[in-house]
C-alpha cells in the first residue's frame, strides 16, 4: 500500500493557523501577538444537560434510528391527490377549530390566535359580531385543538374551521396523508389574525367558489407531485417558506389546465385564477403539508433524536421528537426580527406564530436561505447572512436532503433532519424564516423576519428522550 | 483634512503576496520558492491593435460617448405592446425572409440555416417539397437579409417569414421598436434548422390559433413590462438567456387573464395555454427584443466604443458598434462546447449561431451566470465557473446594470455595455451561452453549451473606430 503524501505537503506548505473555540480571550490573546486565528464559536453544555446528553448518546439505537429517519424524510412523497372539505376530511364538528402550534387555552392565547378563532367563529356563522364572537371563545363555547394532532399544519395562526376546504397530500410510500387550508393572499388575512369584513368575504368566496374550481382541477389533471415542485423552487430562488414566488407559478401552471376546463362561469374561472396568480405566497400552503408527510414518516422511531414537529401558536414554541411519542416540549416563542410594512415596528410584532416551521423542520425554509438570497429583503439579514444560514444548520442536522440541493453550494443537499443532540451540544438554534403578525387581535400581517426557537424545548426533549434511553 | 489610516493598517497586518501578470515563468519560480503568488490573466495587446487601441483611446468623446451608451442602456424601456404579423410589421413581402446573424449568401450558409429557410418557404407555400424548396433557394429565387437590419431578432436560426406573428416590444423612453417571432419550443424545430412535417404543421396552428390569442391578451390587458420581468428572473434563478423558466412563468401569469377571456373555442385556449405552460424558454422571445431595445437606444453616438450587436449565422460571427454605424465586423464563428441530447455528439454541432447573443450585449445571458448557478446543468461548466464568468465580464464592460441585479454578489448590477477597446486591451472574451443546433440541415437541436467570438470581430472594430476618432 502506498501513502500519499500530497495533503501533507499541502499542509506544510501553508502558514499555520490557530483555531480557538470557547472563550474569546483565548482569541484576543493570539491576535494581540499577530497570530492569525480562526475563531469556532461553541459554548459548553449547560450543567442541567450533560448528564441527559451523555445517556442519549450511549443509547445504542440512536445512530441507526437517526439514519432511517432521515433516509425516510428523504424518501416520503407528497403528492396533492384532491381538495376537500375540513369537515369532511379531518372529521371537524360544528363549534371546533384547529389552530397553529402546542395546545392552548383562550387565557393564554395571543391576539392573532384570539383574532384568527373569532373570524373563524363569524366566517362559521356561530356568532354575529366579534364581540358577541370573543364571549364566546372566552366563555368556553367552542373547542380547539393543533393542526398537528390531525396530521394537518396550519399557516401563522393556522385556524381551520369545518367549512374550510384543505389540500390533502399522500405519501403512498409511508401511508400518510396531510392536509392544509388553501391561502388567502397577504395583509389583512384570518391567518395573520385579521377579522373585518373583508376577511370573512374572502373566506366566503374561498368556500363557494375557489375551493369547488380547485377540487375540479385537481380531480381533472392530478395527482400533482409537490415535492418536485419543491426541488425546482430551491434551483429557482426560493427557499420554501417565506420565498414561493416560482414555486406558487408551478403550482399555477399545473391547477391550470383543469382549471379552465372546469364546471364555472367563466368570470368565476378567470377570478380564481387571478386571485391564484397574483398570491406569490400561494405555493405555501403545498410546501407545509409536504413537508409534514416527510416529518410523519420520521415519527415514531425508537430512540431517534430528530426533530419531527417544530410549531409555534403566537404563545409558546413546541417541538415534538420522533423517539418521545406524542409530547410536546415547549418554552416561550420569541419575536422574530426583520423589516416591517408600512409605518409598523418592532414595537408592533407579536412572538413567533404558526405551522410554518415544519418547512424548516423538513429541511428547507431557513435551512435553504443559501438557495434564496433574494429573501434578505423580505426578511432582513444580507447575502452573507443566508450563505451562513445554511451552512449552519448542517452543524445540527442528521444529513442532506437527496432531492432539495442549493445550486450556490455546489448542489449540495439542503441541511434535514435537526438532531436534539446536536443543538444542545453545539448551542446552535434552527434558523427559521417567518412572516410577523400584529400583537393586537384584528390587525394582520405587520412584517417578515428571522427567528429561532427557545433552547429549552431542546433541553426538555433530551431529558425526554434520556428517560427513554434503551 | 484628516487622513484614515486603519486601511493602512490593515495592509501591513497581513502577509505579503505578490501579484504576477503575463508569462507563467515569474508565478512558477516564486511558487518554488514558497512565496504566496496571486496570478493575474492577462495577455499582452497584439501588434497590429496597438496603435488603433492609442488612437482610440486618445479620442476625447470616448469616455462621455460610453457612459451616455451605458445610460441609455440602462434606462430603455421594453413594453410588449402588441402581437402582429411579420408582413405587417416588418413590410415584409411574400418571397422575402429575415435571418439570424450578420448578412450571407447560401452557398457559404451553415446546415440549420440552410434548413430554417427550406422549412419557412415550406410553411409559406412557394414549394411542395424540401428539394423544390432547396433548389429555388439555391437558384436566388427569394431574398434575405438580416433580422437586425430590420430592429428585430430571432434565435438560433432566426429565420422570419411575412406568415409568422411578432411580439411587437416598445421602448417610449427613446422611441424605438422593436420584433422577435414567437417561440416554437425545444427538439425538432425550425430555428434549429428542422423542417419536417410536424415543424411546419405547428408553425401552421401558430399562425392560425396561438397568434390571434395572443395578440387578443395583450391586446386586451397589455402593456407588459418585459424588463421588469427579466430584472425578477435574475433573482429567481434566470439568466435570461438559456434559463427562461422563472420568466416564463411570468410570462404566462401576465397573459393568462387576457387568454382565458379571449374570443375563441375553450379547446383552442386551453391548447394555448398547455403549448405556452410546457415551454421553459417561451420568455426567450420576449428577452431578446427587450435587449434589442437596450442596445438601439445606445447605438449611434459618435466615439463611442460600446458594442451594440453581437450576433451569428452559423457560419460568421458578427458585431456592430455604437460609433460605426451599419457596419458588420465578422470572424469565422467558434463551435460551443457543452451537453448534448440523447446521442448527440461535439461533432453534430454547428458552430454558433442565432441573435440571441443580444442577451449578453444587454447585459444579461452568460453575464448574468452568477445570478443561474443551476444553468451548468444545461450548457456545463460548474458553479464556480459560473460566479468567475460574471465577475470576468465585469472587466470588459462598461458599468452595472441598475435594474438587473445578481443577489449573491450582493445585488451587483449585472456587467453591461461591452467595450471593444478593453476586450481587446484584455483578451478576455464575452462568455456567451447558447443552445446547439445540428450542423446537418433538418436535424434539429442537438445540445446547449458555452462560446466567446472570435476576438477578430473586436479587433477589426477597433480599426474602424481608430478611422472614426475625433
Amino acid at each position: 500500500m502506498s501513502i500519499d503524501h500530497e495533503p501533507l505537503r499541502g499542509l506544510l506548505g501553508r502558514d499555520p493557523v490557530v483555531a480557538t473555540s470557547g472563550v474569546a480571550l483565548f482569541a484576543d490573546e493570539l491576535r494581540a501577538q499577530a497570530v492569525p486565528v480562526s475563531e469556532v464559536a461553541w459554548k459548553p453544555v449547560g450543567e442541567h444537560s450533560r448528564e441527559a446528553l451523555a445517556t442519549v448518546m450511549a443509547d445504542q439505537r440512536r445512530v441507526a434510528a437517526n439514519a432511517e429517519a432521515l433516509a425516510r424524510m428523504t424518501a416520503a412523497e407528497a403528492m396533492l391527490v384532491d381538495v376537500v372539505l375540513a369537515r369532511d376530511a379531518l372529521g371537524l364538528e360544528r363549534g371546533t377549530f384547529l389552530h397553529a402550534g402546542p395546545p392552548i387555552t383562550w387565557e393564554r392565547a395571543s391576539g392573532p390566535l384570539r383574532g384568527a378563532l373569532i373570524g373563524a367563529v363569524l366566517f362559521e356563522g356561530l356568532a354575529q359580531t366579534p364581540e358577541e364572537a370573543e364571549a364566546q371563545l372566552a366563555a368556553g363555547a367552542f373547542e380547539w385543538e393543533p393542526c398537528h394532532h390531525r396530521d394537518a399544519v396550519g399557516p401563522m395562526a393556522g385556524v381551520v374551521s369545518p367549512s374550510m376546504w384543505m389540500y390533502e397530500l399522500r405519501d403512498e410510500v409511508h401511508g400518510n396523508t396531510s392536509w392544509c387550508s388553501l391561502n388567502e393572499g397577504l395583509g389583512k388575512v384570518l391567518r395573520y389574525g385579521a377579522y373585518g369584513q373583508e376577511v370573512i368575504d374572502r373566506l366566503h368566496w374561498m368556500t363557494d367558489v375557489l375551493g369547488p374550481l380547485l377540487q375540479q382541477s385537481v380531480r381533472a389533471t392530478g395527482p400533482f407531485d409537490i415535492r418536485a415542485i419543491l426541488a425546482q423552487m430551491l434551483q429557482m430562488g426560493d427557499e420554501g417558506h417565506n420565498r414561493n414566488r416560482a414555486g406558487s407559478l408551478m403550482l399555477l401552471r399545473e391547477l391550470l389546465p383543469g382549471l379552465i376546463t372546469a364546471d364555472g362561469s367563466s368570470s368565476d374561472i378567470a377570478e380564481a385564477v387571478r386571485f391564484s396568480g397574483a398570491n406569490e405566497h400561494f405555493f405555501l400552503n403545498l410546501g407545509m403539508p409536504a413537508c409534514k408527510l416527510a416529518t410523519m414518516a420520521a415519527h415514531g422511531i425508537p430512540g431517534c433524536s430528530v426533530v419531527t414537529t417544530m410549531a409555534r401558536n403566537g404563545t409558546d414554541f413546541g417541538i415534538r421528537v420522533s423517539g418521545t411519542g406524542e409530547e410536546w416540549f415547549t418554552g416561550p416563542a420569541n419575536t422574530p426580527e426583520g423589516l416591517f410594512l408600512g409605518d409598523y415596528g418592532p414595537e408592533d410584532a407579536n412572538p413567533d406564530i404558526g405551522d410554518s416551521a415544519i418547512t424548516e423542520t423538513g429541511g428547507i425554509g431557513g435551512f435553504a436561505m443559501a438557495a434564496a438570497p433574494a429573501i434578505v429583503k423580505f426578511v432582513g439579514g444580507d447575502v452573507p447572512f443566508a450563505l451562513t444560514a445554511t451552512q449552519t444548520m448542517y452543524e445540527i442536522t442528521e444529513g442532506e436532503h437527496t432531492a432539495y440541493q442549493v445550486p450556490i453550494l455546489g448542489f449540495r443537499g439542503t441541511p434535514t433532519g435537526i438532531d436534539v443532540t446536536k443543538v444542545v451540544r453545539t448551542g446552535v438554534l434552527p434558523q427559521i424564516n417567518t412572516g410577523m403578525a400584529g400583537r393586537v387581535a384584528g390587525t394582520g400581517q405587520v412584517g417578515a423576519g428571522l427567528v429561532t426557537p427557545p433552547m429549552e424545548c431542546f433541553t426538555a426533549a433530551l431529558d425526554a428522550l434520556a428517560q427513554h434511553a434503551g
